[in-house]
């Protein structure tokens, strides 16, 4: 099947997607980039705005060089030609022509006040700038998809004239009219009622360009599909200006597995979680836990209540299998978990407590009983295990012996604080003394306390502490306010491979840090099967 | 109007919310959002499970004590009765009917296998199930809506079973039955589908529950309310398992400025922005910036292009005023937003900077780089004053001469670790030199800070700390992860009468302490008038 003929996805992460806020990217991001959005399998990749900035003439050019794309043709996206100038004599019409792409994607004004307004020209102008664009640009080679900016509002302040413009760039070769709601605040039905009198009106092939200013933007691009549209530009983890375009892998996921489309090659859809995950690393932007399909809590069940009959029947509790996205089910500890969880969280580590009742209601208690006192187990794995191989084993893993630890944190003569912690603990039968110095009281410890149980234990060597979390309970309790209150602290800890999570709970910082740093280092230690 | 009677706009951050990955509420936590969600004017507010755990149990108790709700009604959560007992004689109903809420929400399950599967009963005990606990609840005089769980799945496996099961609790007398898509995989047409045919087949009144696992929440929810549903259930900031719940504010913003539909009370849209970030401030989850509506990019525009057009008629490139939100226009590469900002917050503060552009540059600048390096003066006011009046005064406003600090935190020979700070420090002419002890680092800091400051200013006495934040900041940047990373520091000081909040920030995040203790203390002093 022709799947660029049949239906169009269509990413514009490194165009529109590169208007977010904080989002930079270099063009070795771009090239990273474009790689992974044809592992997806996306049948076209905008590639920025030759010729309007050096970075985006720079992408195409080496692109044309170092890119093999297997899936994706690569689009140039630019402006129909300045008022009053012939097409051919437009440096930025020149600059897409020399681009290399088999595509041009040409924005054009299809708002009659904003053809005033930005443009300054007359709506007749207007037309005659698409109709002599996308005709040079055909008779070139190139294929010429057309985004109609603004064309939602365009055409409730001048339907006639909007649909005008969409019928001057077909007319003149354009295969595509891509209808862009530029300002995001449509809602499906009226995406789809718009949809339907532009194919019916002009015969067009329809694309749908959504923002997600209404929170709408991947319902209203898959109303327009219903309604007709054959082509869905979007970008990956919906990144974009503002609230963001269209996320692209929810719109596709939806087509795919609950509309019965086959929009990307086969099998590709299974390469979603990691691709969007791969890409999230390029821009570092955090990714979302809770974005649909592809976050790290899209399939995170915590309820108790449920937990015994996910068992049974997990399909009964997800709207799809994780796996047909690259994702995984993920059964969360928290104190709202009943014994059904712990089981099931056990068998995820290794430890069968079916036939062990009473294990299983102790493990329950004390997870309940801590977590009223601060803790949590969801976010920290490692804790949890640490606690359950307590209860199984009848004692708690430990590698050492702490026999005191002090931390202070002074301002030295040139204003600048400096930390300086002590740790004295006995690991493999020798007593070990070891100072460390931090620019924090917590960095001081952990610098402290890991050359200490290096000497015994050299792969904690490799062992980092990757993020640190602090969280103030219950400010606003009698007594327990400010800088009294009960702190959580989560300390997530690498070893090169993997990381864990550990939690640590006290009235006092530094102690819950120490909690959790000691068992991120026993975790590790038992991981390495000691 | 009675707004209540006519459109239900029902919150369950408190309940659904809290089953978020990573999301753990306390008590005073609870409170706390539920006074900010009936700011909002919500009708209803979904208050926990009583019974099912001490926290929710204790929520439920303190709320009849504590909070003076102008708009909402408090909503207690509960399940039917378990099967073969009698709705009176379940301790978890008598729970839901001594939990002091108007109105209680009963799950029940309306899905054929789960009826089999999790409740391991049959289906006409389940019907007897939801009979009896309606008819229980509403003859003890409270209002009762039905939850039906996995309504759109159950209506596709067994739609007789599905609508017997609303019917059943209409009969027996609850005000709403609302249909949740707890497993998240709906669409908009097929949602739309299923509430006509709810409707006009039982006749019941209908309210939506949709979670965001297609990316659809909010456009779900609204093409239930297209469909005649009149009461809407959803969690503030899209909080909720897996991917969420519907963002009630999105919702809500949506039928009041799209749909013409008044669901709250008039006027208070306009503190949706203010109020979703307070909430994520007691959540502790970063504020999403591309949220639609109230997000910090919502409004932002890479201005470039647009600039002069934007200046002409903002409107024709935003789909709403941002300010119906209570958000703002930002133009990210013109410092315009910046400037006025800085004018609009001087005035606030008693300055009146209009007429020297230099003053307000150099503040612009300066509260850039700050910001640049990690500081927020939007949550910060006190700190802000200080840096105003050292710009505009010439000299940052000061009390004390700082010599030196220092602060040990160590082991007890109990285990519980003990803080001890020393500050040495003159004040009117005075040299100071002051121990004081703590629970933790700050907390000793603060006591030995206060009592030297004390001993020259008496009127410290009467300050008192009453919020301490502490944010890891940009922790995946390349040698600022973990413990090394940025930290900042927000500290609320209260004189017993109001309270403010100052800022510090540093790699020491004792250092990032004692600059906001300090700050603290000093506008305090400042505001004394000294």
């Amino acid at each position: 099947m022709d799947l660029h003929g049949a239906f169009h996805v269509y990413d514009t992460t490194l165009r529109d997607g590169a208007q977010q806020e904080g989002l930079n990217l270099s063009v070795a991001d771009k090239l990273a980039i474009a790689r992974q959005l044809d592992g997806l399998g996306v049948g076209f990749i905008e590639g920025g705005w030759p010729g309007s900035n050096p970075k985006d003439t720079e992408f195409f050019r080496r692109a044309r060089e170092e890119l093999d794309l297997r899936h994706a043709r690569l689009a140039a996206f630019g402006a129909t030609r300045r008022a009053g100038v012939r097409a051919a004599d437009d440096p930025l019409v020149a600059a897409l022509r020399d681009s290399g792409a088999g595509v041009v994607t040409l924005v054009a004004k299809s708002h009659d006040r904003h053809v005033e307004l930005a443009l300054r020209t007359t709506l007749e102008e207007n037309l005659a700038m698409v109709r002599d664009t996308v005709t040079h640009l055909r008779e070139e080679g190139q294929t010429v998809f057309l985004d109609a900016e603004h064309f939602f509002d365009g055409y409730r302040a001048n339907r006639a004239y909007a649909l005008e413009v969409l019928r001057t760039a077909t007319e003149a070769g354009a295969e595509v009219v891509a209808l862009c709601d530029t300002n995001g605040g449509m809602l499906p039905d009226w995406v789809s009622d718009v949809v339907l009198d532009v194919i019916e009106t002009t015969g067009s092939r329809v694309g749908i360009h959504a923002h997600n200013d209404s929170g709408c933007a991947v319902a209203n691009s898959l109303a327009a599909v219903a309604a007709g549209a054959t082509h869905v530009q979007g970008c990956i983890n919906g990144y974009g200006e503002r609230t963001g375009n269209a996320d692209l892998v929810t719109v596709v996921a939806n087509l795919e597995t609950k509309l019965d489309r086959a929009v990307l090659p086969k099998g590709l859809l299974r390469e979603a979680t990691r691709i969007a995950h791969a890409v999230a690393e390029v821009t570092n932007v955090p990714p979302a836990p809770r974005q649909p399909y592809v976050g790290h809590s899209a399939f995170a069940h915590k309820a108790g209540l449920h937990a015994s009959a996910i068992k049974v029947d997990p399909d009964l509790y997800q709207h799809l299998d994780p796996l047909v996205v690259g994702n995984d089910m993920r059964l969360l500890v928290s104190d709202m978990a009943g014994r059904a969880s712990i089981e099931l969280k056990g068998r995820e580590l290794g430890y069968d407590l079916s036939d062990d009742r009473e294990l299983v209601t102790r493990v329950t208690d004390r997870v309940k009983a801590m977590e009223q006192r601060g803790y949590t187990f969801e976010a920290a794995d490692a804790s949890f295990e640490l606690l359950l191989a307590e209860e199984v084993e009848g004692a708690r893993p430990s590698y050492v012996d702490v026999e005191s630890w002090r931390v202070i944190t002074e301002t030295r003569t040139d204003g600048e604080a400096i930390s300086e912690a002590t740790v004295k603990l006995r690991a493999e039968g020798v007593r070990y003394v070891v100072t460390g110095e931090g620019n924090g009281p917590v960095n001081a410890l952990d610098a402290a306390l890991r050359e200490a149980i290096g000497q015994a234990f050299p792969e904690v060597a490799k062992f980092e502490l990757v993020d640190y979390k602090v969280r103030i309970l219950d400010p606003s309790l009698p007594g327990g306010h400010g800088t009294d209150a009960t702190t959580r602290v989560l300390i997530e800890t690498s070893d090169g491979e993997s990381s864990w999570v550990t939690v640590g709970v006290g009235a006092n910082v530094i102690e819950a840090s120490w909690e959790a740093l000691l068992d991120g280092l026993t975790f590790g230690l038992r991981r390495q099967q000691r």
